[in-house]
């Protein structure tokens, strides 16, 4: 990666506020576009004209890079962008990322020449995010349960990247962690790391031994059946993108406290979240040869 | 200690509540006095009248005893309790437990023929405690830094009881700690420990290099010259009793976060402070060979 | 799997006889082959005649299950036992488990019609053998270095299944874990979980300022020019296979202590690796219905 | 302390060779006595004269700092040296540090207005020399054990400074510790730190539960009826001094494997050591205004 390159920082919130601040602070130019409110209350001062954004070597579009109703996510800017006009904006030489880009996007971008590279779907994003989402988790618990994490007794269930660290921080904090997993190998690095392997399927019967449970799992692990089994006091957390891993209306029914904590980086760690993000960019870059 | 006694469980927070459903769960007969608004939305059923009062082995009463205009502190009753009158219903032959007892109050019970054992008074309850209180710092910390305790660069003040818990569970996340303490024989502790040992003389000129204060010496450690030293987004807690050990005005001025948390343990963990009090208590007996 | 089925136990080591009791402790009948000197020091009691081999309902030979000379590996035996004719006395019927099964001997049974399960190829097995090996490290650690792993500054070269928990295990007793890895997503593994990630690329120019480095990797990651680099007191050791990480040549030449710790799991911890042979056959067991 | 000193090293074992070193490296100007052999062997050059002992700002005699017979402790020497014609080469303007200094030995010197100050009889050297003594046991233990450390069961009697450490270091590995105290404040300190708390008066008849126990306690805590509790197979490892805190006969007898283990830090790591004196020879230095 060259030394010194020109960014343009597009849109999106707190993480690309502290994401533009890095750039600058690590020596490159930097100028943003889509976030002038954020400008006015952050140490950001460049806004970009399109000549700017044109010249860009990087552009870096938010995560996600659009809303719901497909307009560029800049809560930051009081104007709303139509994404095809800010595609219009750039041109092929540039190096385009993005976060959580629709197939439609990608399609469109290719239409017009443009290559976006999604750097939510990098392997090494999605692991560093899951310590500010392990560490969401834990503030929730600390919030919302009346005993301390200390010798607490918790159920996570699945054990992929989240799922690893969550368990890791609560057998920090001194909670009795066991991890139910379907995989024998998965089981065997649970016990290796020191927690109690559950086999998922074998779980019913057990959880109302729990004080606290974690799903992360994107299936409908808890449902009414098992919810009914749960102490009245036990904690879920769900951390399952939709449709969550957690019967909600059953839970409501049945009193269990159930929270549904998603895009908890953002949240917890924004200036962290703005760190990984710099981070996985430059490896695009690094890998481009840029 | 028998397996079976009487207690009476007076006044107080949900750590009393839960001290009272904690001793019925244990098998002794309970009654609750001056807590009537508790008993209607929990399990402890049997209000006491005057008789079962002084019929009662064992009678605790909360933490602290009294507020601030001396009386009985007994947040879920409607009724104020004169100290003085709640002295007159209990009798020499029971053994009275309360925390925080003020030296006037021991006289005046004296004088009545009455002894009060005051169980926050106890090493193995103040040691207790400081997991709730260090879980609440945590807590605070994973709340207000935008960025996450993995990698937070730390420093903690003090290595007494809460420094030493506050130390563990920071590094148990991820953080980098380091300690300021003043005997060499602590500052082996710290290494021993893994933290970063600091002379506590010496820690100016330093200070900028935290992301996170924690002190928990009662004295005015974070002086007005030392604030100065912070960066600016670094976020000061402060766990030591009045007067504190931080400039808050100063604090203030400067723009310094600084947050002064009080009575972690019944706030962040109620039903974990009843327990720690419940084996207190029975500590108690089993000493006095009740 | 069933309650009670009949188990032959054949051949092997220490692990094998920890094998053959723990399955008779759990309920099973077992007879043993080709350990008859193992019989007379331990608990295992029922040797096995031809007729009893042939009648169980799973075999379990050892890991490795033939010498270098083609024979049933049985150090416990006076005997030596043609693999051929050890099959010869199998049929179809039976459940046949091997460790280390080479492709001409699973060829060779296939002609007979037996089925061969290489319980070593399974990766639980893989994970759970990590467990030894890292503690094996960590004792030849603590036996050759003249400091103490507490402070001492480490290298683990490779993050998988055994560099994780070598790194896991070193950072635990107060090292300063760093790793080196090529991934971009191993690298944010290792700074999730704690330790300093380093690019495997981009190590040379540092190595002096270890004082341990540990080869997880299968190639020459130590050559010459790096040992060069290493300070004189540097310990190596190499856990990587043949023909291991490590130019020993180099090493002897310049004076660098560097050790090739091969088959740990069998020798540090005999008892231990017997269990997580017995989980791993009942893990087949359980898969094939038996 | 002034940045550059005259120390003069005596004696001693390979912690002296390390200390003297480490003195030179630190810019200080660096002569031995009585250790001409380690000279050979090492970096340390400066042999000193008679004169330069007594010119020297700093002398530092070994730990400990007599035989049994009386004479220097200089077993890297090939004369012996009658320790009174040894203290005539000093004089009252130095300052001189000696380890394990009998009574009668500071009687002696004060006699000659020599004042010796014992750096074995201060806290944080004795806090310091916990970190290698607890490595030293979890060598022992990894070497012993046919199980892993991972998963092992493990009392540790008493919780001062090496039972602190000894039950972190192995709950770091994995093993399930609990740890025997008498004090209720020490049994709620076992609690925070995780490990299971035992009341030391209540350990018989669960004794047989344990695969390692480990003794730090000065009194016959493990006598014969405790041993014939133990499983055949748990290992014992004492590390209290005379007379020690098992009885051997009685192990033998039974069958037990039972290790004293003394002295551990000169012998496990003598580097770390000679480190954890300089440490302590400079905090005198510092406390003395030198």
């Amino acid at each position: 990666m060259k030394d010194k390159l020109r960014f343009c920082v597009m849109g999106g919130d707190l993480r690309q506020i502290k994401l533009a601040e890095l750039l600058a602070e690590d020596g490159h130019s930097v100028c943003t576009y889509a976030m002038e409110q954020a400008v006015e209350n952050s140490q950001v001062q460049n806004v970009c004209t399109h000549d700017r954004v044109a010249g860009a070597d990087c552009v870096v579009m938010p995560l996600p890079v659009i809303t719901s109703d497909g307009k560029l996510n800049a809560p930051f800017s009081d104007a709303a962008y139509d994404i095809g006009k800010v595609l219009d904006l750039l041109n092929e030489k540039q190096i385009i990322c993005a976060g959580l880009v629709p197939a439609w996007l990608h399609k469109q971008a290719r239409e017009q020449g443009l290559m976006i590279h999604d750097y939510f779907a990098r392997e090494e994003l999605a692991v560093a995010n899951a310590v500010p989402t392990a560490e969401g988790v834990v503030q929730i618990a600390l919030e919302e349960l009346p005993i301390t994490v200390h010798g607490a007794r918790v159920l996570v269930i699945g054990f992929g990247r989240t799922g690893k660290l969550v368990a890791h921080r609560f057998a920090s904090l001194g909670a009795r962690v066991s991890v139910a997993a379907r995989k024998y190998s998965d089981l065997a690095w649970i016990e290796a790391y020191g927690y109690a392997p559950e086999q998922i399927g074998q779980i019913d019967g057990w959880l109302f031994s729990y004080d606290l449970v974690v799903n992360t799992v994107p299936a409908r692990m808890l449902t009414e059946q098992r919810l009914r089994e749960l102490r009245p006091d036990c904690l879920c957390i769900d951390i399952a993108s939709n449709p969550g891993g957690i019967d909600f209306e059953a839970a409501a029914s049945l009193g269990v406290k159930a929270i549904w904590a998603l895009s908890l980086p953002g949240r917890v760690a924004p200036v962290t979240s703005g760190k990984i993000i710099r981070n996985t960019i430059y490896n695009i870059l690094h890998e481009l040869g840029a």
